[in-house]
């Protein structure tokens, strides 16, 4: 019997009694989990020291080994991470929508758990107490399969975890997780349809493409963005210069950061020469032959403009109306966040109307299509697809619903 | 360039228009389909003969052949269910959910389409118009294959659609049909991720099978159902027999009725002889021993409590409470819909919260599970899946949304 059937065993019968589960018997569990990983700090720093070391050892860049690393403050983060989720009101046995037939038949649209999710995930460990924070208080049972760069992290929190649940009324089986490092396992669990009833995998677009091409459990997509602000012809500029600064360099390796900068033919004398001097120091520039022919920039490929940098680099084209910044927009976009900054309000309605994104602003910053800045209070990724969840994926978005119908022997005529 | 990709692309060339098209312009474009669909009925009818004369002579069985056959009278229905879907509310850019946060943004949830929706579908011609008229009102274009046992009696419908657009202000490119019948298309359909938002199988077992296996689009599984329904202790038995008849024999072929039968051991005695009355001359019935040393049956084996009859045929299995009967439930059941009959509240509350179904009925025939029963007023199906939407999938459940945005030039602090 392979792990992925033992395990996913635990979550059929684990799932029962957690979907039920109260509250404040989900809320105190939280807690318990949370203490739990304060007193197990020592132990987990010391499993992530020695996959900080084999990363080092394998030659793993800088950047990726900072994703790994955990400490002191790092744990605070996840501890916090989990009071805030306590905090958040139960997504499960709620309704909006109650009504009654002409039959006497009443009919109560209830939200109930989804059942269990699999996430499929890359470095970061701190994923591993989100993710299972979200998934208890939703009542969603969790199989949980890391990177292997981080399996004594991982296997150390899950340890974590697993000894405050016992200390509570939910059963440690509601969280299971792959310690085997195989691949196969992994492509187990994509077809694993009578354990998993979602499957979300939280990485890069190799593993993202790699999960929706070879899943038959439901995936739900997150978190690639090529995002676009379109300055319009009557834009305030100077809102325009501060929303892509913003938009562009607040935080660069993530994914409602701004990559690609579409300018009205109109505005190009005014608003280029301010951009650039905001921006020559820290990012490097890539445009269009208009671009060029006003500020210095590197000449940009049509690659370019299909590509999520996640760095200091800013692609930028000259369009001639909203008409064309849409097209642009369709063509290349995501459908993740696009931005229109400017003053006409026939434009604004027919940007936020045509552009297919789960987050449309105008005059604000991308960088707000986040679970926490749209009070969601945490968030399993961002979804970029439109079946299911579309946008951040917060606790109500991590639940299904069930019909109750209340009768007294109606039959069907 | 495949037949796929030349209609991919005029779909989403189509799409865009179509998904801001005004509730009016939508209207009246369904209204001049209906009257093509009437101004082209000998055309229709000519075309199902050739269908019917081709299955028959292919030794369909009669019961198929009446699937695949259309009249005046069905004609008559399919154009009565345009418009009913023209008096439907329209499901787009509507809104339940606006907030604003600290920092003056506005949120708005706006229900959207979802896109393109692809049709996968087997013998019955009335899905083509169907299917079209509520993707047509929620704003999505469609791609339909049909059975090729039906290609004529589709051709002919589609061809009336698309004149009846031609008339309107709604692209006829919004509804395209694969009229090439090799099975390599349908392959190529499902993983057209490029092209569709969503693929819908409407058939048999196999078909939805072969679908979510084969699939890199996202899928709705509709259809299967194997309902039971459980006589508790407490039962009102007159309502039981009466629910059970409706459930099993109004209509067997759907998949609301009830498979199962569960008999609480306490009322074996009593109700076991009534429903055996009931249901003898009509209905073939498979048990359990304890059922069988009661009244006559078959013996049932475990693959028929498994079964999905859709015929008159039940399963019957005396079980020794509501605990057992929902662990049954469990195990054979397909998530559609579930019945307790009982006047105990608390066994009603457990039933309604344990059974992991769409739809969970006290007291009610199972046949209510339908999306015109419901007030949905038309149907795509019934899904018996969690993610996106689940239970009758209506024009409510054929959207997605976008969230929009309003700053004042608001950046990310």
């Amino acid at each position: 019997m392979s792990q992925l059937v033992e395990k996913g065993e635990k979550l059929k019968r684990a799932k029962t009694t957690l979907g039920i589960a109260s509250t404040r018997g989900k809320n105190e569990a939280l807690a318990l989990v949370a203490k739990s990983i304060k007193d197990s700090q020592e132990n987990i720093l010391n499993a992530n020291m020695k996959d900080i070391e084999n990363a080092r050892n394998s030659g793993m860049k800088e950047g990726l080994v900072d994703r790994l690393l955990l400490n002191q403050a790092r744990i605070n983060g996840i501890i916090e991470g989990i009071e805030t989720v306590i905090k958040l009101p139960d997504p499960i046995w709620k309704s909006d929508s109650v009504w009654t037939l002409e039959n006497g038949l009443t009919i109560s649209k209830m939200s109930v758990p989804l059942g269990v999710m699999g996430i499929i995930y890359e470095s970061r460990p701190n994923v591993t107490v989100d993710a299972f924070a979200l998934a208890l208080k939703s009542g969603n049972g969790i199989l949980l399969r890391g990177s292997s760069t981080a399996i004594y992290s991982n296997i150390a929190l899950v340890e974590a975890i697993k000894k405050g649940l016992r200390e509570s009324d939910i059963t440690e089986d509601c969280i299971q997780f792959i310690d085997d490092t195989d691949r196969g396992l992994v492509l187990e669990m994509l077809k694993a349809n009578e354990y998993l009833d979602l499957i979300i995998p939280r990485g890069g677009g190799d593993l993202i493409n790699f999960v929706v091409k070879n899943a038959t459990v439901p995936t739900l997509q997150t978190g690639e963005g090529n995002c676009h602000i379109f300055i319009d012809e009557s834009a305030n500029l100077d809102d325009g210069v501060k929303i892509v600064i913003n938009a562009k360099t607040q935080r660069v390796g993530v994914c409602n950061a701004c990559e690609t900068l579409l300018v009205h033919e109109k505005v190009k004398e005014s608003f280029l020469p301010l951009i650039y001097d905001a921006l020559k120091d820290k990012v490097e520039l890539r445009a269009d032959d208009d671009t060029r022919r006003i500020i210095p920039a590197k000449v940009a490929t049509d690659e370019d403009y299909a590509t999520e940098f996640l760095d200091f680099i800013l692609a930028i084209k000259v369009v001639k109306d909203v008409d064309e910044a849409i097209e642009h927009i369709s063509k290349y976009g995501t459908m993740h966040s696009e931005s229109i900054i400017t003053e006409n309000l026939n434009n604004a309605l027919k940007f936020q109307r045509q552009v297919d994104a789960a987050t449309v602003y105008v005059n604000a910053s991308t960088r707000f299509t986040d679970g926490a800045e749209f009070g969601f209070g945490a968030e399993m990724g961002i979804s970029t697809q439109k079946t299911h969840a579309r946008g951040p994926v917060g606790l109500e978005q991590l639940v299904t619903h069930k019909y109750l119908v209340m009768g007294q022997g109606q039959v069907r005529k």
